[in-house]
């Protein structure tokens, strides 16, 4: 969908600078804080008193982590800035300002990469973020882009990775494996009606991330650690594990698997809890709450966030991953996380 | 020199996990103000008070940028980072902590890109600045580095390009074109000798920003507008005209070019002149500053920087850039900037 149509006004027609032009309006949703956005040598922003800065990145690479054919320019844009939410929201940060840096094929087409930028300002709008700069220059063949986002938040709300403790509950906060099954979809590996793709390709190429939930754990001080789930539930579970020293368990059939996607795996003939325990781009919260907390925590989800929560298990001293079976069964886990290096989890 | 070793560890024989680990010592020069480096979604750092930050990013890409065969992984490295502080020391700001994004392409040698890391972690040391963290993806063939850069700065002290003032004396802080004549030695097509070679490779491969010059110029508030000579000494003139809505005038005898440029010059025959005005990539520090300040700006200069500084023209209300001929007369120039579109421009 990156490609294809003709006539068009070429990249290397109008050069970076017409370029910057063409895309410069709308870049401040919110211009109150940005003292300087695009125009200048650096952007500048703020000042923020007592509270402390969050700083992400992400680049996707064409053929890598999107193909052309498999995603429309706008939600190639949409998703590469919410991926860099994504990472905001696992922090309970609240996103501030954001640069990006754009490889473009001299032969692409203008309009197509305005469309990118209109993915992109419909995600910052919605968030209520600002792009304030970035970079754009040539690329040999492939589109690159690079997203760098800011964010910030109270340095004693603060999630990380490495705070969850031994007898910590284990949340979800939605339906894993439905972007992997969109992935597969795309990739045609899963064969599929064109109305049940959609809803699957849509999860893949549009995530949500979870800034406001984000932001109500974090400031309800409850949670010992959280993460997004990104590379994968079960990567990213061991990722809290490592950072944190301790081990997990949880109940296979707690794992939140949508109607979709059982009814995809019946027709197809998968089973449904690869895709959630291994997929991952869920672009999910997942987080621990020590048992003190379990019951304000459950009373403020229903309170203030009102959206699925899943209880998946438990935090244990011992390392390593468990998973209790239907029969009771306890079985270790082999991590089996998202590697952007084995071409079987080739992304769109 | 990116390449031709042979029997070394593979990029995609350790992974992104395993590659992290491996560069993940060292990252940090400051430890006092990150609160978390790599290892979490995000970085944390600050808090910072009653100061503005400056975000930056600068995408390198194979091919565009560099050639792989001209400059040495360590000087890559260096390099990708001291455009960013180039940036930075542009308006005045101080250096805080940065992310590097890299796609790697899988047949990439882990130990060519360590030393990439080395190039990177000692400018970081030299600076006195953090990298916190990053995103490391496959790339399918180019080797293309991202990096994106926070500093800060009091908020009166900041120079912005739109500064400048008709009246204003135009500075220049070193000797330009050299990085040119490195680049065309690389190219091949200027003929070199080994020694005189490698005098102006080093200025093109390894750049040394100017933050402490930035700094001094900022906190006397003595200068008007500021920029770095990145695209160019005419563009980036032009630049500040554009964004200050003024015009300029400068003297040919008065545009510093070094004793070696000038001995090339004539050995080959070419305009050094031509290099010194649309060369690009020389790094230094092009100022405006205003009548009332000139003996102050001087006796700072003399007392504070000590390094060169050369007095090249003025601004004026009248739009456009103009040069004084050694013989008085006064010609129109056409803005001949770096252009990253153009082929005769590519970067090594």
């Amino acid at each position: 969908m990156l490609s294809g149509r003709k006539k068009a006004l070429k990249f290397d027609e109008i050069g970076e600078f017409g370029f910057i032009e063409s895309i410069k309006k709308d870049c401040n949703t919110t211009l109150n804080d940005v003292i300087k956005g695009i125009g200048d040598d650096c952007a500048v922003f703020g000042p923020y008193s007592g509270r402390v800065l969050l700083f992400t990145t992400d680049m996707l690479v064409e053929d890598i982590h999107f193909l052309k054919a498999k995603i429309t320019p706008y939600q190639l844009g949409w998703k590469s800035i919410a991926v860099n939410l994504s990472d905001i929201a696992a922090m309970g940060g609240r996103p501030l300002v954001l640069l990006i840096s754009l490889a473009i094929p001299a032969e692409m087409d203008v309009e197509l990469i305005q469309d990118i930028y209109k993915g992109m300002k419909n995600i910052c709008e919605h968030y209520k973020i600002n792009i304030v700069g970035g970079d754009t220059v040539a690329s040999p063949d492939k589109l690159i882009i690079n997203v760098s986002l800011i964010g910030d938040a109270k340095e004693n709300e603060v999630l990380y990775r490495s705070g969850a403790r031994p007898g910590d509950s284990i949340y979800l906060t939605g339906n894993v494996g439905d972007s992997f099954a969109g992935l597969n979809i795309l990739k045609k590996e899963i064969p599929s009606t064109k109305s049940i793709a959609s809803h699957f390709i849509k999860i893949h190429n549009e995530p949500k991330p979870l800034i406001e939930t984000g932001m109500a754990i974090a400031a309800s001080g409850l949670a010992n650690a959280m993460i997004d789930v990104s590379d994968g539930l079960l990567s990213d579970l061991g990722h809290i594990c490592k950072e944190s020293g301790v081990g997990a368990m949880f109940f296979k059939s707690k794992i939140p698997i949508s109607s979709e996607l059982k009814l995809l795996a019946s027709r197809v003939r998968f089973d449904p809890l690869d895709f959630a325990l291994s997929g991952g781009e869920d672009y999910l919260l997942l987080l621990t709450v020590p048992e003190s907390n379990i019951k304000d925590f459950e009373m403020l989800w229903k309170d203030k966030v009102a959206s699925p929560l899943y209880l998946i298990g438990g935090i244990r001293q011992k390392k390593g991953i468990k998973m209790v079976n239907d029969d009771g069964s306890i079985e270790e886990i082999i991590k089996r996380g998202f590697n952007h290096f084995s071409p079987s989890f080739l992304d769109t």
